[in-house]
């Protein structure tokens, strides 16, 4: 049993639109899988138009996100990424880098510090169906 | 002396309402309780209406960062949250969510690595006042 | 070869006003000097008016953030922390504590694991030039 970090790759089909995912199972898998008793799981998305939180998962708030970012990033106003690759998802990419693409939540005793009603979640915010790479990073005491 | 990872909980009590409390002394406090002299410290809240970010701890901003959240996010409108639990607190997941619950803040020489003016802070955007519950974990070369 | 963290400072010379800059060759010169294997990089930017995360890194989205940010904080609204300071950048603070001064980036293989279109930025929003610190940390297991 020793101090170390663990790369595994996650992928989830999401689809887009902002649409909000649980992935705490997905999180949650890897850190049994790695033995992690004592660390901390780093949650990263690859690539600019998806990004990482926690919220409470529950069909209400699943609505609740996409109506806020629709209200501080529109899809229908201009942006100028929009003229530099004509594919519509300008709003995708300044509502992903509004977020942050990673999250990094504490692990003691082999479990995930969260509270009851806060789930890790990834929201897609690309104008499509996309199958997004996660990197799950354990870092700590493992059992291996 | 050796690499290793140190987790803590910190209990604060707050006013609930948006209010933005200065929890540095608090997380430096853990610091020097575990003698991590290079390093990270990762602060993390558990639940999901309340974040943490850094700021110039003033009064001035302590009263912006309010307003601004009440701008993007307002108390008043719908919030599909509040039609499945009736808690009239849509707006303060939503406001967490955007924010995120966790923030890591380098070490050195025993020292947080922040500006003069930068302070850690806990907001809480629930509605009544909390006891929150706070992971504080260390990781690096510790004096132990 | 084993497990450490090692602490780096770089400097980086900004025009303010919500200028978006491409830090990710900064960060994978740390990587290399270091020769990080596998682990993490902590991007961490000392200072309360301004802010780290990622973004497809491209001339468009370098006027949208900041049109973005301008939205959602504008610098013409009154701000109570103008009435502490004077110095008009009330809205670079709420702005910088909005998206927060911190990211971790996995690495593995020796590499960053962002997506091909998506760069590690600095945005400064303060009212003015700025020569910003930056702190990179890397975790993880290197060559040395």
């Amino acid at each position: 049993m020793g101090f170390g970090i663990w790369t595994d790759r996650v992928e989830i089909d999401t689809q887009g639109n902002s649409q909000v995912l649980d992935i705490t199972p997905q999180v949650r898998g890897v850190l049994e899988r790695r033995g992690l008793r004592e660390g901390q799981v780093l949650v990263f998305v690859t690539g600019s138009t998806a990004a990482v939180t926690s919220t409470e998962f529950e069909p209400g708030l699943c609505k609740d996100l996409p109506a806020f970012f629709e209200r501080i990033a529109p899809r229908s106003i201009p942006y100028h990424h929009d003229e530099t690759w004509h594919d519509g998802n300008g709003h995708a990419h300044v509502r992903a880098s509004a977020l942050g693409p990673s999250l990094v939540v504490p692990v003691a005793e082999g479990r995930l510090l969260l509270g009851t009603w806060q789930q890790i979640v990834l929201i897609d915010f690309d104008t499509r169906p996309r199958r997004r790479q996660l990197v799950v990073q354990c870092a700590g005491q493992g059992e291996g």
